[in-house]
């Protein structure tokens, strides 16, 4: 396999873009991929573009707009997980020696997406399966779980929603930017009890793009520092649950994505996940492998997941308030990861980051996990 | 790169299905592939399911329906093409060494995929862009400047509906099975002059898979013939055209694949194409090497592209007649080249078959070509 490097980022800032087509978010995105890897578009030699719900052929009408040189350009959709499995399938062509340059991208406009559930039976059927207010409300009912089981309380994933905003503060590009406070979380309107609103992620639009290389290419351009792929690892569900998958499927990437990296979780510097609901963080504390089971609720209470402990979790905001427009959300945490570990993340930055794990969930029960390091 | 066989295939009859959900028909096509193979679902390590406007995650909807066992599960789009780009990423996963087994599978209900259409403004914009009837309006334009450029006539057209209907009247799996004239063809409804229905493929439901296992699996399996991947490139437009790539990419694409399978036309035994409309297989004999530019009409008046012919097209039927639920017809080219190269096609049989050309177009300007070869 050759080693795969990722040589540069772009993304837009998430948020309401009602008059602003995928294509143009797209496009943006992936300009500043190419600005920021020093290539051209006619240096790509194969595309994917991540998007759930966009209408027919979402990446050739994306790509299109950046160039048109003939090269493979295919959509590819895991739910969430869009934007990571687009940097797999990328990851895949370079490490395969089938490309020198491979482009990964995910786009997304939400009330489309949200619009084309409602309008297809099966996809209605699978998020009713999820939960009497789905997603939110399968959520809900795993929150209310692990407080009767461990004694969890609301605060705690309160504390959750507080830390990732408070990051989100320090990131031009997340969606919302103003600090909360544990009582506003607790006072804003019930989603599905316990959860308010403001522990869920919001909806949004935007896009993201990453350009990825084999170490040779990255090399010849002078990439420094070089932020290399120690592990892209993807699984799916073992059993049929609730639809979208849970700490097991967790622990089963993240086993995969340590042992190809050759890390374990005592190696990793800051972690991005899936924090669509604040119940999850602290359940992943524990299935990545930074807490003893039953124990993640210590980590947010003295602090370690903050950008200055032991271990920063959603150094970015997260998808709580970075926003998760679905189909780029992927790829934001790749946008983010590098910035750390170029040490150009500014006031959010780790000192010292060198090894980051990305963590992304899709309804249908997969799982992705890459680790990135320089 | 290792060498990639195809071990097994299975389709359902392409048709109208209105009462079966795409995971039960994308259900009887994998276990007939798997059983075909003689492996068991446990053996599949990856897979890819190719589908259009088909909601969210159809992916792992449908492959859930036959194992879960926490392979790596993903749907590519491609429109038309999406069952040609699911078994290229499966190719590509046995070719590069990441897996030694995987599964390629396609799923359709056109009945959603045209409404999906319908509610997407984008996707309705982009198939207004191609012509006053999309897409019968374009292709309906093609054939009335290739009647005016080079004298063909209405009638050179109908004789490709006539012979792939022919075909097709072998083929239990085909969606039409009785046999038209050219003046039943010519009579036919109008669907956008000089195209009547007749020149059209119908719309459907189906699905249609394969697996593909490295040359050593295979060999292990005792599969006889064995049945490689010669080639299998991608290409997309080089130009913003009328959204429907026409005879220029495919002229890209099959030189690519040729000069990878290290074969050219001369040695191709038979090919299946993207015939959605009779005019294109005549642009296709000249594009993929067949015929000089500007002569393919001497191939079908001379009978040369029919079973027993020089050089016979669309054996199955073709989209004109074995059906185009979109989602599986790639996957359908390659059940029946992977038939005619066993020497299992029955009356359809291609004698002496040993390579095979599989071409297939999709709305946005991409382009496959494959060579499989026993």
């Amino acid at each position: 396999m050759t080693e795969v490097a990722v040589i540069g980022v772009g993304m837009t800032r998430f948020g309401r873009y009602p008059e602003t087509p995928v294509t143009e978010t797209g496009r943006q995105a992936i300009v500043a991929a190419l600005e920021d890897a020093g290539v051209r578009f006619a240096d790509v030699q194969a595309a994917y573009v991540g998007a759930a719900g966009q209408g027919m052929t979402p990446a050739t009408r994306v790509v299109g707009e950046v160039g048109l040189t003939g090269i493979p350009i295919t959509t590819v959709e895991n739910a969430s997980a869009s934007g990571s499995a687009a940097f797999r399938e990328a990851y895949q062509m370079v490490a395969s020696g089938e490309c020198d340059v491979a482009l990964a991208a995910g786009v997304g406009k939400m009330g489309r997406a949200m619009g084309a559930l409602g309008a297809d039976a099966e996809g209605a059927a699978l998020l009713m399966a999820q939960g009497p207010l789905p997603p939110a409300g399968l959520f809900a009912m795993r929150a209310r779980r692990r407080m009767h089981d461990l004694g969890t309380s609301i605060e705690h994933y309160a504390q959750v929603a507080v830390k990732n905003r408070r990051h989100a503060s320090l990131n031009p590009y997340a969606q919302f930017q103003d600090e909360i406070s544990i009582e506003e979380v607790q006072a804003a309107r019930t989603v599905a009890d316990p959860l308010t609103v403001l522990h869920c992620c919001p909806t949004g639009d935007g896009a993201a793009a990453a350009v990825l290389a084999s170490r040779a290419v990255a090399e010849r351009l002078g990439r420094s520092p070089m932020i290399t792929v120690a592990a892209c690892e993807m699984r799916s569900e073992l059993y049929h649950g609730a639809g979208i998958p849970n700490g097991d499927i967790t622990t089963l990437t993240a086993r995969a994505a340590y042992e190809r990296a050759g890390l374990g979780p005592e190696d990793i510097d800051l972690v991005q996940i899936h924090d669509a609901f604040s119940v999850e963080e602290i359940e992943y504390y524990e299935s990545l492998g930074f807490a003893p089971e039953g124990e993640g609720e210590k980590l947010i209470a003295e602090g370690a997941t903050e950008i200055g402990g032991r271990i920063p979790f959603s150094t970015d905001g997260g998808l709580l308030s970075r926003g998760h427009p679905i189909g780029p959300t992927g790829l934001a945490q790749v946008w983010e990861t590098v910035q750390q570990l170029r040490g150009t993340a500014s006031q959010r930055q780790v000192e010292g980051a060198r090894v980051g794990l990305l963590h992304m969930i899709g309804a249908g029960g997969v799982c992705f996990c890459t680790v990135l390091k320089r």
